[in-house]
């Protein structure tokens, strides 16, 4: 399907990996809704992905740049505004890691170095990526910027570690930067809390199959998709949405609001 | 704008009265999205409205019921599948009344046969209208329920009376239908908290005028209108939110999430 | 053990029926420490139950009334505050039922005059107990009023049927009571949103076995029991929380905050 | 007052500063219930302020420990268990501070080096105290453990700055190691999410008197103080709230479930 919905547009997409992203699966949609764009990921990861692919197919730049350098991010936000030609209308920032889950410590015997890295990536990236574009007046009026959080920040998930501490103060950056962003700029600020997605990163979590399995069973939809969440985050970049901001939006066929379902239930009768 | 975004799709509308609804907006951008749809009120409203006219410019029916009674809407339902040819794909429940509110009763001196019938028709007329066609089986899969709620449901606003408790059962429904409506029809269940808007029934509520420009004052981006919450509401009955459901979704201009904004904050200096 | 925590308040406890009643433990709790009440029930519910055991124990009279009905809590309130001795400190409304459950109507099958009279029951009643209280001018100040509800309010669990829908409107009514009792009169209104509980009530809610089990598995200090709940309700009516009010809290084990434990993910391995 | 609610209990609290401090009247009232204690603060706080006036009045002893410094930490554990001959039952974290708002920067123009700091010294280091407790071994079964936090983790007030997210983080902290320390050794953690309080600290956020005052119009109980707060904490360390756990409590005088009162409402009329 396509609408057009983005015709005109212009924005940045942070984290496109593989097919199997989010962002990857966002880029496509975007393009697909007459948005343009460039892709911007950490150098690793592009060494490690096939974000080419996407590029062509998408007739997008790469532009790699480090979320939690500054420099990077100004050199980033000025070849953005001149490849595409004019300020930006829509951002996506889909960045996680925790080196504390990679390495396999225990939420309860943190290495706080790693602690503050996974944070500095997972959480003030999207702080320094909105500082920098707001610094440099970069966003169009009734522009909107997205970051993908899970709902480990508001309830506990035990294998999720410090990434659930990191998506709070993601999603506390959201609600704080976009107060400003909107008074000042007219630029609106969510977060979408989707589902546990089958992702490259998702699949590292321990334990990852049986509570993809959980979630599905809990959610009356059943869990959402890559693929939705793009077209979720569609809607949240286009004009049908000026006055949603500073919310934290459940993407989950409705898992959130669900205390036990009977597929559930029955596992313990 | 137009996208198409609900071409093919069929729906019923409650709750237009005149321009100044929110209902009333959200049938003429669903016409101008491609979708048909029946328009539906209580008979003493459309006396009062102007509905006729906006049938007129939407091509549209107009089904009179009152929505507390089974038995007119399972003729609105019989009638509206007839009509339009099909399976219904979106629903707005834009219903409220509060007899406590009209006739000056306060919070704490209610006539509680007021109550209850402020409860019939604002709260459990959701659940008829859900469980009617739940037993007509007269939904399509994916297709999309919304209602209009208010955050007093969830916060004090003195002069919203016991309206905020029938804002609060009714978006329990939503949760609680929802589920099964997810589960055994893959249809989902949502209602939108809409900033104070300057309906004509917005406008009876005590003190509506200082209110508005409160939450105004309030909200990053200023109060939402009618004609926004029109495109929200589009963007939930189109097929880009599929995954969205049981949620409560704000659509204020970040009111819901501020705690104090700088302008308020003045006042008190 | 025993600290006169409430020693010289004065009280009403609704609701004890027998002694798997969370009112129950609350009325011996009371008395332990220092505080003297009335019990109150409805007619029915005293044939029933073994109310006067409890009456025996702790000194206290028995007042039947039906808290749907304003004459009976009229009278109530004035023979409580004549046999007390003085104005009120403090309420615990334990009051629920719902008619579809107890005929065994699905959720979306509901007759809605049982809908009406277990809304009328379990959640209007607050609302009546607190304008007789209000307009008697029977509470002190700092008095402290708590109603018992269910996580069900916020989360669909699927047996709970309409009594989620009418324990919404009860966390509602404290919401919007609790702003003009504690503006007025210094009085605090709560709800306390408790595990389940096998009190003859929940056990009266289908699947109730396997739910239990499912939440204390869920919970990392497993479920609350009855008497913690009363202990619980003792905080409540302390002077030392005096400044709590409007609040929904939860007295579970940490379950509302979980999204998934090791217990429950394993039956997904 | 005194109950002797904490007799035989012993606990640590931290961020004693003068007896504006929360955590000084909180170590005031753990002494009048019964409960021994060790003092705890940064080597530069303890300069500035007068906790040896405390430490007489309430025969404790104090240990000097920079929260961020596991070294410290681990030091103080051993130190506070010797001392009070036992066991850990309570905790009280009440550290914070942000290099940001001292220095004057806009949240949207951060050095994140003190960004970084700020979220070391008043969230991070939550999660190192709970890390050593854990790790030696050192709290005895049904401690409680306490952390003040403030609302503006969920909703903005523009002038807390990065605080706001730092709270964000604690809460989560609070959360996640509260899963595993219920489960593994029926420790309960949750924070109290306090009015805004004139203590030394909070005097320090730019326009706080009208903040405050604010806070106090919209709350309808007015703002609670520091003794209430302590008052509040002692019931939550005590054996009456054993099964509250992962919980944020508000103890704000009803602000948080505000949405406008009347007395800020005419101020718009």
């Amino acid at each position: 399907m396509s609408y057009n919905l983005l015709k005109g547009k212009r924005g940045i997409i942070f984290g496109a990996l593989d097919e199997n992203s989010i962002a990857w699966k966002t880029a496509e949609r975007v393009h697909e809704e007459g948005g343009t764009f460039v892709l911007s990921n950490a150098p690793i990861a592009m060494r490690m992905g096939s974000i080419k692919d996407l590029a062509e197919k998408t007739n997008s730049e790469i532009i790699a740049a480090d979320a939690t350098n500054i420099e990077d991010l100004e050199k980033l936000v000025d070849q953005a505004t001149e490849i595409l030609g004019g300020k930006i209308d829509f951002v996506l920032h889909s960045i996680g890691m925790s080196i504390n889950v990679r390495k396999g410590r225990h939420y309860t015997n943190q290495n706080y170095d790693w602690t503050h890295k996974g944070m500095d990536v997972s959480a003030l990236s999207f702080h320094k990526v909105m500082q920098v574009l707001k610094e440099k007046d970069a966003m169009n009026e009734w522009g909107s910027i997205v970051a993908l959080t899970y709902m480990a920040a508001q309830r506990v998930f035990p294998d999720y570690n410090d990434m659930a501490d990191n998506k709070a103060y993601l999603e506390s950056i959201a609600r704080s930067f976009g107060y400003f962003f909107g008074k000042d700029n007219k630029v609106r600020v969510n977060t979408i809390s989707q589902s546990p997605t089958p992702t490259t990163a998702g699949k590292g979590v321990k334990g990852f199959e049986a509570f993809i399995n959980y979630a599905d069973k809990m959610s009356p939809l059943g869990n959402a998709t890559a693929l939705e969440c793009a077209d979720y985050t569609i809607s949240l970049f286009s004009d049908l949405t000026k006055k949603v901001t500073l919310q934290n939006l459940y993407h989950d066929g409705g898992f959130s609001n669900v205390g036990v379902s009977q597929d559930v239930i029955e596992k313990f009768e």
